[in-house]
C-alpha cells in the first residue's frame, strides 16, 4: 500500500517515519509548501499526489479547514483512501467526505482526529455495528488533564499549571480551544456521529476548567474526589445530547488514573457493556501510530466510521441529569437548587439538586454574567 | 453474511440472540447435540453447516479440544470464516488453523478467547501490524479478580470470596484453573503470538492466588499497594516470556482500578506507548460482543491476528526481572536474597532483590517442597 502525506508537521513526519518501518506499507511523496520541498521524498505540486495512480491512501495532517477539505474531495474522487486526524474538518465536513467515500468505496478513517493514540474510534465503529451504542465519554484533552493533574497532585496554581503545559509543548501559546473545553467538544461530536449516527451541530454545552483553583482542588481532595474534564454524549428520544464539563470522581474510578497528558475513551453498549480505553491522547507517535492502524484498516478491508444514513442535528442537553458541586459566592448560591451545602461564608461549596446539564450551564452563564466567581463539575455516580 | 454457531450454551445463544438484531447478519442454523435439536433453527447434522454454500462464517462455542478442533478445520476447508472463543484449543491448534485459514483467504479470528467482552486482541493485532509490540500484560482472568476485589475492598477471606464466587456463577465447582493462574496463561500464550509472532509452549510460570490470605490483604493495604493477578508476556533476546503472578500496584494505577469480574489489558508499543483497555472480561454478552466485532471485522475484511510466520518457541522467563513481595516463615525467608525486612517473627514479611520470574518460581518451589507456606508478588514500579 503506497500512502501519501499531506503535510510533514509533528504527526505527517511521524507517520512518515512509521511508514518507512511498516511491512507491506510504502511511503510515497509528502506534500510541502512551495520552495519547503528540501528532501527527495518532498513535492510542492498536489497533482503529483493525486493525480499519481500508484498511490493508494492519503494520510491528511495540514490541519484548519482547508485546504484540507478540499484534499479529501481529491482524494476520495480519484478512488483513494483518504485518513485525516483533523477534527474540526470532519466535524464540518464529514458527513460530505463519508457519503463520496461510500460512493466510491474507499475508506473515510480519522481515528486520530478524536483520542490521539486511544484506539477510540475504530472500536467504537465496530461496535456500534453490532451492538446498540448507549452513551460515550472520555478525558479527550491531553493538555487539561495535564494542568488539572498538576493541581490536583502537585498542588500547582492553575497559572502555574498551564506555564509548564505551555513549556513541555502540551498547551498552545492561547491555550483558549483547550481550557475552554472546545477541543473536546469537537472529539465528542465525532464520538456521537460514530456511535449513534448523529453528529450534533448546535446546541452543545461546553465548560472547560478555567474557573478551577487551587482552593476547589484542596476541598476536593479532602472529600476523597478527583476532578477531570469529560467530554460525553449519550442517546436522547429525538437525538443526541453532547456537552463538555468538569467531573468529580470517586480516586477508584478508571478516570481518576488518568495521568499527565493521556486521554481515556469510555463507551456503553447495550450488549458489551461499559468498555475504557486509555493511551497517550497526543503526540507524534502516538497520533501517528492511530493514523497507521487506520491505513492498516483500510488495507484490510474497513471503510467507514460514520455508519450509513449518519445525519447531522441539534444536540439536546435536557436529560443528561446529575447533582453538581458548585463554589460560588453567597448571594449567587441562592440562585441555584441547592440540596446541601458543604461549606458556607463568603463562599459557598455545595451539591446542587439533580438537574440536567443544559439547566446547570444555562443557570452558570446568569450568575457569571452578574459578575460572580462560579465553578462547577458534575457529581459521577456510576463508577463501575 | 451467514453464520452458523457451534453450540447453543451461555456464549453460543448470546451470539445467536446478537446476530437476531445485527444489521447485515443473518443467524443460520445452531448446531447442537443429536436429540437436541429443539428448535427450527438448531441442527444435529454437521453436514448441515459445513456443507452449506451460504453459510459465510461459523461461530465455535463447543469448548474443549476436539470437535472443536476439527469443526474449525472443516469450516476453513469449505472456505468459511471461523470464529472462536476456544483458547484452549487456539492454543493448541491455533498455528495450524491460521495457516489454513490463510491458505483459503479466510478469517481465523478468536478475540473472546482472550479478555472475553475486552477487545484486546484485534487491537493488537492491528498495532502489531504497523508497531513494534515490546509487552503485553493483563488482569485476564475475571474469577480471581473477583475475588481478590473481594478480599481487598469487603475484607473476606480466600473461602468465602470463594464460595461467593461459586454462588454467582463466575466460579466453577472446580476453581483450579482459575485459581492456579492457568486461565490466564493460556490467555496471554495467545496474546504473546498476536504480539510477537511467537506462541510459547514451554517453560512458562504460573503462580496463582491460593497463597494469598485475609493477613496479606491487610498488610498490603496498610502500604497502599492493591493486589492484582496478571499475566505477562514480552520480548525476550531469542522467543518471548510468558508468566502469571500476583502483581503489587500502587492505588492510583490503572490495574487498582479494575474491580469485581472484570477484566484489562495493557500492551506497549515502540510508537503507541502503552495501551490500556478494560471492560467485562466474561458472561454472555460482553463475550458474545466481541464474536460479532470479529464477524464484523471479517466482513470488512479482517482475516488474521497471529501474524504471517507465526511460529512456536519455549517459553525464557530470565529477563523478566522484578523485587517480590514475601511473606513466609522466619527460616523459609533466608532462602531468598531480601532487600528490606518488613516484618520479623514467625512470619517474615519482606522486599526481595531484583530477580528474575524464573529464580522467583523456581524458589518459591522449592520452600513449598520443604512445607513452607509462602505467598510471593511482583512489585511493580513502572505505572504511568
Amino acid at each position: 500500500m503506497k500512502v501519501a502525506v499531506l503535510g510533514y508537521g509533528t504527526v505527517g513526519a511521524g507517520v512518515y517515519r512509521m511508514l518507512l518501518n511498516a511491512p507491506g506499507m510504502e511511503a510515497g511523496p509528502v506534500l510541502v509548501r512551495p520552495g519547503k520541498a528540501v528532501e527527495s521524498f518532498m513535492v510542492s505540486d498536489a497533482a503529483l499526489i493525486f493525480g499519481d495512480p500508484t498511490v493508494d491512501a492519503v494520510v491528511e495532517t495540514l490541519g484548519g479547514l482547508d485546504p484540507a477539505y478540499s484534499c479529501g474531495l481529491r482524494a476520495l474522487e480519484a478512488g483513494k483512501h483518504f485518513i485525516t486526524a483533523n477534527k474540526a474538518m470532519v466535524a464540518a465536513h464529514g458527513l460530505e467526505l463519508a457519503a463520496l467515500a461510500r460512493e466510491k468505496g474507499t475508506a473515510f478513517l480519522f481515528s486520530a482526529a478524536c483520542g490521539g493514540g486511544v484506539p477510540f474510534l475504530h472500536n467504537l465503529a465496530l461496535s456500534a455495528e453490532t451492538d446498540r451504542i448507549e452513551a460515550v465519554s472520555g478525558i479527550l484533552n491531553g493538555t487539561t488533564n495535564y494542568m488539572l493533574d498538576a493541581m490536583q497532585r502537585r498542588a500547582l496554581s492553575y497559572a502555574d499549571a498551564l506555564r509548564e503545559a505551555q513549556s513541555l509543548g502540551y498547551a498552545e501559546a492561547d491555550p483558549t480551544a483547550d481550557v475552554s473545553g472546545l477541543d473536546a467538544l469537537r472529539k465528542i461530536q465525532l464520538a456521537c456521529a460514530v456511535a449513534f449516527g448523529i453528529l450534533p451541530h448546535d446546541g452543545m454545552l461546553c465548560e472547560g476548567i478555567e474557573h478551577f483553583t487551587a482552593a476547589d482542588t484542596a476541598d476536593i481532595r479532602s472529600r476523597g474526589l478527583v476532578c477531570r474534564l469529560i467530554a460525553s454524549g449519550r442517546r436522547t428520544e429525538n437525538a443526541v445530547s453532547a456537552y463538555v464539563e468538569p467531573v468529580l470522581f470517586p480516586r477508584a474510578a478508571a478516570e481518576s488514573s488518568v495521568f499527565v497528558n493521556n486521554n481515556m475513551a469510555r463507551y456503553m453498549g447495550r450488549r458489551c457493556g461499559s468498555i475504557v480505553l486509555m493511551g497517550q491522547g497526543a503526540g507524534r507517535f502516538p497520533t501517528a501510530s492511530a493514523v497507521l492502524r487506520d491505513l492498516a484498516a483500510a488495507r484490510q478491508g474497513a471503510r467507514a466510521m460514520f455508519p450509513e444514513n449518519c445525519r447531522s442535528a441539534e444536540a439536546d442537553n435536557r436529560e443528561a441529569v446529575h447533582s453538581y458541586y458548585i463554589r460560588t459566592g453567597g448571594s449567587a448560591a441562592r440562585r441555584l437548587p441547592l440540596r446541601s451545602v458543604l461549606a458556607q461564608g463568603d463562599v459557598v461549596r455545595a451539591v446542587t439538586e439533580p438537574m440536567s446539564a443544559g439547566k446547570m450551564h444555562a443557570l452558570a452563564q446568569n450568575i457569571r454574567r452578574d459578575g460572580n466567581d462560579l465553578f462547577f463539575a458534575a457529581l459521577e455516580e456510576e463508577i463501575c
